[in-house]
C-alpha cells in the first residue's frame, strides 16, 4: 500500500500591484491552496488569478480567511465577538466560492490565516465560530486545523471533516506541539531536516521532538511556504524526497477519502 | 386574472457602527432586498442583520455589488477594466451568497450599486462583465436591469433571466429613459403621484412622460427607496394604492416565473 | 476668583455617507474637540466640516487618533508594536493639522480614542509611544489623558504638558478610578447627578465614589458625549448647571494656561 | 557657472508587508523623494522608514498624495468633487509632514500621484483644488508639476513656487508634451539616450522631440523610477552623466532658490 499526504501553501497574497511569493513555483509543489480571500491579501484579480492557476495544475483550493487588517497582513490579533468572526469567515469562504465559480472550480478546504489561526488554535469559542461558519456555507468543505489543537477538536465537534495540519519547517516539543516561534531552536532551515521531518509524519505517524522524544501524531496535510527562495527550495527538497520514497502527494479531498 | 409586481429596494448599507435607512420598515413593504457587499456599504455583521431579516419576512436575497468606494458609497465614478469589474462582482456576490447560506438562504438576483449600476446601464462592455460575474458564480440569478437599458440587453445576449427596473419616485422623458437627476423635474415627491406612475405600469405598460406622452415599458420591478422618512412613506403609499388595486407584490423569482 | 473648567468631546465621528451624533449642538456645549482622524471614523470632508464649526464656535481642536479600525469604530482591542503606535499617532495628528492649516486653524491637544485610550491608560509603554508622537509632531500640543492614569503620567514623563480627563457620565471606586462598564454602576444617566458630579470635581477637587466616599481628583477638562439625544440633554445641563455656578468654561489652552 | 538640476522620484511605495522598489538605491541617486501618504501605497511605518533614509542621505521630504484607492496603486482615475480632492491633498501631506517632525525632517514640496497628477495635468480645476491645500497647509510648499501644463500655471495663479519637471524616460512631441504612453516609442529605455535628453534639457533648454524638432522647455526637476532593476539602471547612468558633465544635482529647495 502507498502513503499519501497532502501538502498545501498559503498563496495568492499579492495586492494590487504588490506581488507576493512564488506562487507559481509552489503550485507546481504542493496539492492544496489556501487562498487569501482579500482580508488580509489578495483581491478580486488576484484571487481569479490563483483560482485559474491552481485548476491547470490540478492543486485543490481553500478559503484563507483573516481578520481584516491588509496593513499588518492578519498578523496582528484583534479581538473579535464570534459572532463577528462567524460572519466574517462565512463572508471570505463565500467571496472565493464566488470566483471559484466563475471560473469552473470549487473550494473544497477552509484554512484561517495567521493571527485568526494562532487565536483558534487555542480559543475553543473561536474555532467554534469558525466551524459554525464553515458549516453554514457548505457543510462538505474540510476544516484544515492545527494537528491536536482545540481547533481541530472543535471542528469534529460540529460533524466536520477536519484535516489535522503539519508544519514541514517547525520543531516539536515532547508534548506534540510547535516550539515557539520566540525560541531560536523553532525552525528547521535545512531542507532535508524538513524532509526527514515530514517523512517520519507521514510513514511512521510520529514527530521527533527537540528533545529526541517520538511522539505520535496524526497529520493529514503538511504545510509549506513560498515567500522566500529559501522556503521555495525547503519545499522542492521535501517534494522530491517524498516522491523518492513512493508517497503520493494528493489533493486534500483524496486525502480525507483516503485515495 | 391578477397583476403581479415585484417591489425592491437598496437594504443593509448601514457600516459598523453608522446605520442608514429604515430597513425593517422597508422588508416590510418589498418583496425582494438588494443587500450592500462589503465595497459601498455592508460588513459581514450587517449582511448577517439584513440577511435574517429579509428571510423572516419573506423577502428575496439580491447581491448590490459597487465599487471598493466605502468613503463616497460607491457613487464616485472609477474607470476599472472589465476583468477587475467581472472579478469584482463574482466575489461581492459570493460574499453574500456565503453570509445567505450561513443563514439558511439563497441570493436569487443581483443588481449593482450606484455609479456601477449608471455606468453599467450605457457601457455595454461593462454591462457584459457584470452579467459574466452573474453567470459564472450562478446562471439562475436574475440579472436585475434598468427597463430598456443596454445592460437589459447585455444580460439577455448571455443568456440570462433579466428583470427591467423602474423607479416609483422618477420622471420619465418622451424615450422612454429617466430625466436626468440634473433636472428639476427629476424627482417625484409627491406619493399619490408615484403611485400613479407606477399602477399605469403595472395595469397598462405605459410611462406618462413629462410631456404628456404614453411611453410603452416592460417593468418587472420597481425600486423604493428607504433612506429618508419621506422615502419611506412614499413607498408606504405605493404598497397601500397597489393593494387598493389588487396587484399581488411578489419575489423577484416568482415575478419571473409569472407566479 | 472664578473656577474654569473645560468640556471636550468626541466629534467628527461621521464617515462619508454616514452622519453620526449632533455635533453642531455639542460644538455650542463644549470648548474643545477631540476630531476623529480617519482611522476609526472620519474623512478629509468629515474633517474640514467639523474644523470650520469648531472654528466659528471658538472651540478648540484636537487629534483623536484611533486604531486603523473603521468597520470597528476603533474599539476592537489590536495589538500593535509601540513603533507603529507612535507612527500611527503621528500620521493622524498630521492629517488634521493639514486640514486645520487649510481652513486657518491650529491642532492644540491630542486624545486617543476607544480601544486605543483604554491600552494607553494602563499600558505605560504604548502610553509613552503616544506621547513620543505627540512631542514629535508639536511639542507644544497638550496630551489630554485619563485623570490619574498611567497615561497621563507617561505624558508628563516626556515634559509634556498634560490635561487630566474626567467623564460626567460616569461614576468612580473608591481608589478614584472609573467604575468598569461592566457592572450596572457605571453610567450616571440623570443630567442633574452628572452635574452634581462634575461641580464637586470643579469646585472641590473631589469625586465622591459610589460608597460614598469623598477622593481627591486633579480634573482639567470634562468629557461629555454627544452620540444620542440622551447624551447631548445631559451635556446641555451639565453647562447650565457650570453657569449656574458661575464656572467658567474655557479652552484647553486656556485650562493649562490658567485663564 | 555650474548647471543644477534637481533628481526627484517616487519613493516609500511599499505598504505593510509588501516592498516595492529599491528605495534605498534611489536615495543615493536622487535630491528630492515624493513619499506616498497612505492613499495609494505607504502606511505610518513605511513612511517612517523612508522619511528616515532620506532625511539621513540629505533628501528633501515631499508629499505624494493620490486618490484613495490601495488596490489600484492611485492608477484608476476617480471622480471627486474639488472640495473633496483639496480636502484628501491637505490631509495627506498633513500626515506626512506629522511623520516627518516626528523624525526631525520638514516637507518641502508635493507632487500629486498617479491618475490624480495625470487628471490635474489637464484639469485646471483639479490643479487649483491641489493648488489651494498646498498653500493652505503651508505657501512655502513647492509645488511640483508636469513641465508646461496646466497644473504648472495653476499653481502659480495661486502664488505657490512651482517647480517644472520632466521625465527621464519618455519621449516628447513637437508641441513639448509627452507621448502617450498607448504609443510604441513613448518610453526610453536605453540609459544613455535618457541621459542626452535630460543633458540638452538642463545645458540647453531643449527637449528633441520624436521628429528630430527642438523645443523649448523649462525644467527645474527631473524624474526617475525605481521600481524595476533596468529603471534603477537607468537613474544610476543619468545620474553619472550628469556628474561627468558638472551638473550638480541638488534638492528642490535648493533648485527653486537657484544654489
Amino acid at each position: 500500500m502507498t502513503a499519501i499526504i497532502n501538502l498545501n501553501s498559503d498563496l495568492g497574497e499579492a495586492f494590487g500591484a504588490w506581488p507576493m511569493g512564488d506562487d507559481e513555483a509552489m503550485l507546481d509543489i504542493v496539492a492544496s491552496a489556501n487562498i487569501a480571500c482579500g482580508y488580509h491579501a489578495g483581491d478580486p484579480l488576484v484571487m481569479t488569478r490563483t483560482v485559474r492557476s491552481a485548476l491547470a495544475k490540478g492543486v485543490s483550493l481553500g478559503a484563507h480567511p483573516a481578520y481584516p487588517d491588509l496593513q499588518g497582513f492578519g498578523r496582528r490579533p484583534m479581538r473579535l465577538s464570534d459572532a463577528e468572526a462567524e460572519a466574517m469567515v462565512a463572508y471570505q469562504i463565500g467571496a472565493l466560492c464566488g470566483i471559484a465559480a466563475a471560473n469552473g472550480g470549487t473550494v473544497t478546504h477552509v484554512k484561517a490565516h495567521g493571527a485568526l489561526y494562532n487565536a483558534a488554535a487555542t480559543d475553543e469559542s473561536l474555532a467554534l465560530a469558525i466551524g459554525r461558519a464553515i458549516r453554514g456555507v457548505d457543510r462538505n468543505l474540510i476544516y484544515l486545523a492545527l494537528a491536536g489543537s482545540v481547533m481541530a477538536k472543535a471542528g469534529r465537534s460540529l460533524g466536520l471533516t477536519v484535516a489535522e495540519e503539519a508544519f514541514a519547517d517547525r520543531n516539536y516539543t515532547d508534548d506534540g506541539t510547535l516550539v515557539p516561534r520566540t525560541r531560536p531552536d523553532a525552525m528547521i532551515h535545512v531542507p532535508d531536516q524538513a524532509a526527514d521531518n515530514v517523512l517520519r509524519m507521514v510513514q511512521d505517524g510520529v514527530v521527533v521532538s527537540t528533545t529526541g522524544k517520538r511522539v505520535p501524531v496524526t497529520v493529514h496535510s503538511v504545510c509549506v511556504h513560498g515567500d522566500e527562495p529559501s522556503a521555495v527550495a525547503l519545499a522542492t527538497t521535501l517534494r522530491k524526497r517524498l516522491e523518492a520514497d513512493r508517497v503520493r502527494i494528493v489533493t486534500l479531498p483524496d486525502m480525507m477519502n483516503g485515495r
